[in-house]
């Protein structure tokens, strides 16, 4: 069997996430799983993600991976899948991976971006991938800030409860963060982050937590005493999903 | 009477452009008449654009004025207009204006950015914003084309005939293009051209003849003797309205 991994984009604005749920809900396994019927035929594919994406969440770099028996050239199954995918999914990248290659499992880092847009009016083109945050932010705070989230830490408190995991009290909410970016250009901000793994909604409880620091509704030195709390109600507003985009998973 | 200039962004996509046509047809001129008149109630509102932009074509900084009696403070029309506009429409600034100020006869020069994107695979965050060219690109040749509108020009080589304008024949072709410039980052290709007007579509049938020209269906040197013809059978393609911005009116 052959191992293939696709980097896939994807406009998340009119899908209910990335994973199949139930049949009324469109999501990109979902898209993907017609798509190959249409492609493969007979063969039954199964397409491993990363990870899942919440609704609204975009990606420019979500990978995945499939096995199959076909012969096709990689520039053909890219070339089949974008012709029957949806606009709003696109297939970048396809790549022959060894046997034991896993999308979820072999992944070492994820990147993600989140985007603010801070200026007191509304905008109507920024309008799906821009968090819209009207109030002054002071940007170097929230880089003070986010310097207390770097290295080993107990996520905990950024963790909201999934619905979909029962288990979550025996995993461990320890992760490592490495990188976090604050880049401010005229009205528009991005907050780049990469972790070796992220709890379910870190990324929008970090950046909402950030944004309440930075407005001034939580105090300086917020991080570090939320941190220590282990508790998500220590922690600041869930920020929206339109802001967040999956930049890159590496392996 | 207050003369009151807004600055206007939109996202093209589902509008048939700028222009109240029939009211079957959605517009941004027709959505800010019924914005309109649920705020100024029984003052009947006339909104002068500086000028039309066709179905799909977007704009940050389109410009547009009105007057009226009423005596709302500039940011509660700001805020009362973004309320009651959708989502794809925003007011980003209102600025009071003397009498004679008019959008369209006051405007001094347009700044148009058109951007594409050059890449073996279509995108799909960047579907409705930027113009999807797979062929390589001579970006250095197509900057040394562009050298050759510079200035005032006869641009009839380079203009649609539009239907609704049925005195074309007798009006002025020529037009003074103020500045072009062209910049690759990665895979994304923008361009930007200023003039004291446009023709119609004159921003896109210009994109369209570079490609040609960058990709190699146009031989180079071929803008010069494109405008010499003043015909427009003698230009290329006219490029997709999807990558097309209005970014500022100058006045």
């Amino acid at each position: 069997m052959r191992n293939i991994k696709l980097t896939v984009e994807y406009d998340g604005t009119l899908f209910h996430g990335w994973q199949i749920q139930d049949k009324t809900k469109r999501t990109v396994q979902g898209e993907f799983e017609k798509a190959f019927k249409k492609i493969f035929k007979k063969e039954r594919i199964r397409l491993i993600g990363s990870g899942r994406t919440d609704s609204g969440v975009h990606a420019l770099g979500q990978a995945a991976n499939f096995k199959t028996k076909s012969k096709l050239e990689l520039t053909e199954i890219i070339r089949a899948l974008n012709a029957n995918l949806p606009e709003d999914i696109a297939v970048v990248e396809a790549k022959e991976m060894s046997e034991n290659f896993h999308a979820q499992y072999s992944a070492k880092s994820k990147v993600y971006r989140y985007a603010i847009l801070n200026r007191p009016v509304r905008s109507a083109l920024s309008r799906n991938y821009f968090y819209f945050f009207p109030s002054p932010l002071n940007v170097n705070l929230m880089r003070q800030e986010a310097e207390g989230l770097m290295g080993k830490k107990d996520f905990r408190s950024f963790m909201a409860s999934d619905p979909a995991i029962h288990d979550e009290k025996n995993k461990t909410t320890v992760r490592i963060m490495k990188n976090i970016s604050i880049k401010r250009a005229s009205d528009f901000i991005h907050i780049d982050i990469e972790a070796n793994g992220f709890l379910y909604r870190m990324v929008r409880n970090i950046v909402g937590t950030l944004l309440d620091i930075g407005s001034g509704r939580l105090p300086r030195g917020g991080i570090k005493k939320i941190l220590a709390l282990k508790s998500r109600t220590a922690a600041g507003r869930t920020a929206s999903a339109k802001g967040l985009c999956l930049m890159e998973v590496k392996y």
